[in-house]
């Protein structure tokens, strides 16, 4: 069973200070790693502050691109730096990290569809390792490069390698409804359209309610939590939000292979 | 048209120095790229002193494979500080250059044969960028990860991509005859097997009898120059030996697209 991890930026960097690793939090979230029995693992993490600092800077989003190679130089240089220091955590914890760059794998066509062949990740999971994939730039037909976020790569690759588990690790503990309590399970977007009600998107690649919708979509259950959950996510057990939409339910699951 | 140029090895490092770029042979190769109008170009340099030093260390070849994620991490991590380099020296003369890296994109079957998805670098010719792949490990189903030589790249891209020019730019001047003078076409293996006799083979990815054999079987004429022949192949012009196989017949060309 392949699981697929998500570390947000704001868990990784100090989202306030542009490129700093927040090291507390880096070394905590790949302890949990190193210390679980998780077997075929991709782990992407976002940009927090490298990615979104300099796409910023150069006025670059999912939909707006760039043809300046400096400004690609810039947006993905900053996030293979950040990766480094992810996939560096992980060896040092004896966790087989390897790097894995959006920009060299994947691409969008001129309506913005994304495609990230699978063939790579897959094999490096065969053999044992941990992929680690990033938010990032892409090529985007007719626009030059525009921002590929992390969630939308773990959309993309929890379906191309059948993910059974897919873990949204944040610094919130959960979705929140509107007292600001986690609500533990999501299985249709009403369930939480109250507390979503309005998008509460705070960078480039959107909210909560996006992301919401976007796991709904997924063939397998999703969790949504703080690093508190982590553990608990990487040992097979409930975390935070457990999202699962029609795509999980058990009486489709002959559809599946 | 697209142009696929690959650049030796022991044309941009000093092979007997490790991690050692040859700063002299990159300025005066990255000027030649950015002083010519070339259109849709695709570079792919070799590891020379990074790659191969690091890979000799580890035991790892293109048949023999590792799955230390440390020593992925080195030679991995040794081919991207080279590529950054060219990549740099290529912005600084205004060539629109992009890293794409082939441990992100490739991967081998248990047969060892090479799967290179076309659609990043595709796209990103067709923005403008100028991509920069270059010698690597890639995932191997069964054998962790092999090495993956730049002119394995060369051939795999020169297919996909339906290239119509493919250059071979390293130290020596083409493919040279008994008396060391250089062949000016070979259509043939036949035309250099006296020559070629014996594989000279001094590194981990074969000597110059695989590369003509391999050049044979592109659908491009291709040519094997030294640095001097960079500027006349980049105009569109002869250089060094031209190599083209029953892949370019003028009687088979009504099989292209």
């Amino acid at each position: 069973m392949t699981t697929v991890l998500k570390l947000g930026g704001s868990v990784v960097t100090e989202k306030d200070n542009p490129e700093q690793v927040d090291e507390v939090s880096l070394a905590r979230t790949t302890d949990a790693v190193a210390g679980s029995e998780v077997e075929r693992l991709v782990v992407v993490h976002g940009g927090g502050s490298f990615g979104h600092y300099h796409a910023a800077t150069h006025g670059v989003t999912t939909t707006q691109g760039t043809h300046d190679s400096g400004a690609v130089a810039d947006v993905h240089g900053a996030m293979k730096t950040l990766n480094r220091r992810v996939v560096d955590a992980l060896l040092a914890r004896d966790v087989p990290a390897v790097p894995v760059h959006p920009l060299s794998l994947g691409a969008r066509d001129a309506e913005g569809d994304l495609t990230l062949p699978a063939g790579s990740v897959r094999t490096l999971l065969d053999e044992g390792f941990v992929p680690v994939l990033h938010g990032d730039l892409v090529a985007h037909r007719g626009k030059g490069t525009t921002v590929v976020s992390g969630d939308e790569l773990v959309t993309s690759l929890a379906g191309s390698l059948d993910a059974e588990r897919v873990g949204m690790c944040s610094t919130v503990p959960g979705v929140l409804d509107a007292e600001g309590e986690v609500i533990p399970h999501i299985g249709a977007f009403e369930d939480a359209a109250a507390a979503l009600g309005g998008s509460d998107a705070t960078d480039v690649t959107g909210g909560m309610a996006a992301k919401v919708r976007s796991l709904l979509s997924l063939g397998a259950p999703a969790f949504v939590f703080g690093p508190d959950g982590l553990g608990a996510f990487l040992a097979g057990e409930e975390a935070g939000t457990r999202i699962d939409g029609a795509g999980t339910d058990e009486d489709e699951s002959a559809d599946g292979e």
